[in-house]
């Protein structure tokens, strides 16, 4: 039997409701939250997976991205969860913004105190779609993600460490290198270990997309030329790009790239440009089955 | 001279910028925030004021309701101010939601302590457009005014107060009666004195419909019908509807009105409906000069 959704809010926005749900999460050992948007449908709904970022909750998105309009008009459902174990205990877990509660990075940790709960990878992989299709009259196979910042590290190593799995994955601000950045080495060091390097690779996308080996993957990499975190090398999505154009996968890793001249890290960025990633994703979801 | 603007944060949105700004308020005798944003023009912009609602700040519109899309589109500035004082020690003024800090109700205070620094119906109306012409590219004859809430009666009196001086006012789930709903009765109780009713009724929208004598007013009223606050009576719609088909300036107010089946009080009701809105000032605000 399915675990229990229990409905916190509800929302009427455009031609769909917006939903809070909290449940108990067995992978993460604690009550978690997540939203979704559901539009009015007969049918059963492809679904686009929003992956949030530092410091934030299963909120940011659906209240300021202005996606919901796209939404309501192709009829997508949106899902978004939490950035981290909630309500739990963990000596330091609340001294930075970068690590610990609301930075879970969408990895499995292996290392202690934290492995008890941050099991953020197979939570967006495996209990919360599990969630949806039971609960909800959506598709399963017709997925797609995206995500921003560390959010955007985690759809794309979602959807390049389960080929077939999404349609299509887009990401605004991606943390592109973890391995290779300031924000990447503090949490992989925390959540994996300081040494276990083979560990981390498995969680870096330009890592997995030197080594994809799956089927088509459409990708849409959106980034602000004047993000202070690209300037700081938190980013680094030229390392995704090269590794993508040089690995086995080329040929399947169809990359758009776009650069935003002007635009910055923030919401701002993003509601400028939602309505192009709604397409793309929409262009991917709304075809034909295979 | 012009009193001074310090610039806190600017972001790129869509076609223009989102600039927030810090001033020492005259007025209020406090320092202030407010957000502006400004699509990219060579002539002077029309401008939308936006007051917010009970708890809001200057970021809660311009952060979830998505319009800067059309106001981009439009070529239209916004300015949205906060919702009262800030940093300031009042005894009391964060005991509650609905009094004090974030619930200046737009009135200028009689009683003390209040009236200290609780001006903001002379600060929306008086020392913030000053700045704004001051300091912005803006067309001081080109004015729309519009609010949430506690801001859709700030809105309302506003411009029924100031006969000529906006263009346009439309209104999100407006407190339309305050004198004869629970929220009004205490904030007037508290700024203005118990006892002062004639003083109550030179804030009061419906108050000011029922006698209204001025030039053509265009008023776009909205409100959602599974809104929590319509059901306990604290909006009364009907109210301000009945008072202004009913006075002398009856072919003057020229009022929409617009009921949404299944929406709510949430900023989902506001960004579903928004392009309504925005529509509806730039019919006004675009139109030649008389």
């Amino acid at each position: 039997m399915p675990a229990k959704l229990e409905i916190v809010s509800q929302n009427r926005c455009f031609e769909g409701s917006v939903i809070k749900y909290e449940h108990q999460s067995e992978v993460l050992k604690c009550t978690m939250r997540f939203n979704v948007y559901l539009p009015d449908s007969k049918e059963p709904l492809p679904v686009l997976y929003f992956l949030s970022g530092l410091t934030c909750t299963e909120d940011n998105f659906i209240q300021k991205a202005g996606a919901l309009r796209y939404l309501s008009d192709k009829k997508i459902a949106l899902v978004c969860p939490d950035t981290s174990p909630r309500g739990v205990t963990i000596t330091g877990q609340d001294d930075a913004w970068d690590f610990g509660s609301g930075a879970g990075f969408y990895v499995d940790a292996t290392e202690a105190p934290w492995s008890a709960h941050y099991q953020m990878y197979s939570y967006v992989i495996r209990e919360l779609p599990g969630l949806i299709h039971a609960h909800l009259a959506v598709d399963p196979d017709r997925a797609s993600i995206m995500g921003h910042s560390m959010g955007g590290h985690g759809a794309l190593i979602s959807a390049l460490k389960n080929p077939g799995r999404y349609r299509s994955v887009s990401v605004l601000a991606a943390i592109c290198h973890p391995t290779q950045c300031p924000w990447g080495i503090k949490a992989f060091s925390g959540y994996l270990g300081a040494t276990n390097r083979s560990c981390w690779e498995a969680y870096d996308a330009t890592e997995l997309a030197r080594s994809y080996r799956g089927p088509q993957l459409p990708i849409l990499l959106d980034q602000g030329d004047q993000d202070v975190f690209l300037k700081q090398k938190q980013l680094l999505p030229q390392h995704f790009l090269l590794a993508a154009e040089n690995g086995p996968g080329r040929q399947q890793l169809a990359i758009e790239n776009r650069m935003r001249p002007g635009f910055d890290h923030s919401y701002f960025y993003i509601q400028t440009f939602i309505e192009d990633h709604i397409q793309f994703h929409a262009r991917h979801l709304l075809e034909a089955s295979d």
